[in-house]
């Protein structure tokens, strides 16, 4: 059972779909990574928070498996976003941003977090990516997202990040303006030729596409009745799979097979209810369920 | 090896894409269809062309196993499709549609195309698809599509071919506008409420989803990376899905997962070149090295 250190952010999120609305809820990049990765294995979280910031937050996240020792806490404001859904579910439409204590974040890495066996680098800017790489003891893994602000804004140094990174994982918009291709194939082998050597494409209510070198794998998404918020379906699904691989230790293609089913299991818990509901109250049982439920979804007899 | 029958269109298509343009090739649903369902089992095709529809192409139909003994040749010029495709590929914008004798198409059925095992109609006026229905035996399987533009303007004819059919077959957009909601799993408890056992969702580039009471199969497409033009795609799976459906005759679950991967292959080489040329120089050993791929894209390990 491998230690995960996750680097990212925590928010409050105020969301409106369709199926309802809420305000000033938990959310961020990294609560959802550390929370679904907390299923399968211990997190260690680096992230800022300000003085505003709920304590039954804490409180909710210290019942999971996550160490708050890089919980930082700073006078000023917690990032905020709000954001809207339409029908289409598909894609976010983002009318507030508010990095507030965020926007200074220079991640601070306690002691007790120096030896992560995998490191996930959240969406923030690529200097700080590679400053918390070089200021850890080099992990057995190493995974990072990124977004279309720091790669039209960043690219070289996301390119030196992306040298030293074995897993990039990001969603198909984002690959393809980092790839500067339509295509995807093409997208893949161009990343895959300067450094990490799986590359995840998150594509939301259609699945998700890995590529490694010489293979391929895709799963599509579970189609789902009850879809309520989409927010943090990425991000869950980072964590599903980043804690599961921390959890067996296995780097094989088959565990990372598995490991992007359990990211969409995960990423599936996530958009039946709004903030990090869903999450609360799941159990391991109804995650091994759904895992079957994948296996049944995809599952087609080889030619004789 | 079960007869299958198909009513639906032959056209010439002049169509644009990023990787090329072409003028007056061969194109139309039933064309598509018609030819991939060729490499599993015989067709027979009713359809309408011109007096200018040149003679190489009904050469190339027949050189097939096409019987073409239901394509009437009347005095006017063939239905004509213009489109073209941008850099995201997955949606064509019709640049212009002359339907030419399509237009008043009536379906002629030879005698000996009465006794169909398998009935495939194609997206032509829902009256005519139910007198098609009404004019042979009752097959052991019968399958349909249908377009925006029948189900903005004759949905109650619609419903009542569908209360005869048990196999739906359109794309993505056509089911949310049909079921009226945007969550496909409703639309599928909808349709599925209303005859059809099958609703096959056809998502482009994103792979298929199978709608089955009591069960759901999906299968992402193959990422390729050489994709010329899409035209086609969609006819080009359904001819690979019913061909297989009636070659084996067997129209279990499991066989009903394995010609949706069919229709898949097919479809993935249809989209490596313009008009059928990449089905023209196809031979069944690249069709099941492709079934295969789809194996190992598609495969991972069940928990134990």
């Amino acid at each position: 059972m491998g230690k995960l250190l996750v680097v990212g952010s925590v928010a409050l999120d105020t969301v409106r779909t369709p199926f309802g609305e809420v305000s000033e809820v938990l959310g961020g990049s990294a609560t959802y990574f550390s929370t679904a990765a907390s299923f399968f294995t211990p997190v260690d979280l680096i992230a800022v928070v300000g003085k505003d910031f709920p304590e039954e937050h804490v409180a909710f996240l210290k019942s999971r498996r996550i160490d708050l020792a890089g919980l930082e806490r700073k006078s000023g404001l917690t990032f905020r976003w709000q954001g809207e859904y339409t029908h289409h579910m598909n894609e976010a439409h983002t009318l507030d941003t508010r990095l507030n204590v965020f926007e200074s974040f220079r991640p601070t890495i306690p002691e007790s977090y120096r030896a992560p066996e995998v490191l996930f680098l959240g969406n923030i800017d690529p200097d700080l990516q590679l400053d918390v790489l070089n200021r850890v003891s080099r992990p057995k893994l190493v995974a990072c997202d990124t977004m279309n602000f720091w790669i039209e804004r960043k690219r070289d140094a996301l390119w030196r990040v992306l040298e030293k990174v074995d897993v990039l994982v990001i969603n198909d918009g984002e690959a393809r303006a980092l790839g500067q291709s339509p295509n995807l194939v093409q997208v893949a082998k161009d990343i895959l030729a300067r450094g990490p050597k799986h590359l995840i494409v998150k594509r939301g209510e259609y699945g998700v596409l890995m590529f490694t070198s010489g293979q391929t794998f895709g799963t599509p998404a579970l189609p789902l009745e009850d879809v309520k918020d989409p927010t943090g379906a990425g991000d869950t699904f980072a964590g599903g799979m980043m804690g599961y691989l921390a959890f067996t230790g296995d780097f094989s293609g088959a565990s990372f097979r598995q490991a992007a089913v359990f990211g969409s299991v995960m990423a599936s818990f996530t958009v039946e209810a709004f903030s990090l509901d869903r999450l609360r109250k799941l159990d391991y049982k109804e995650i091994e369920a759904r895992f079957r439920e994948f296996k049944r979804l995809t599952h087609f007899e080889d030619l004789s």
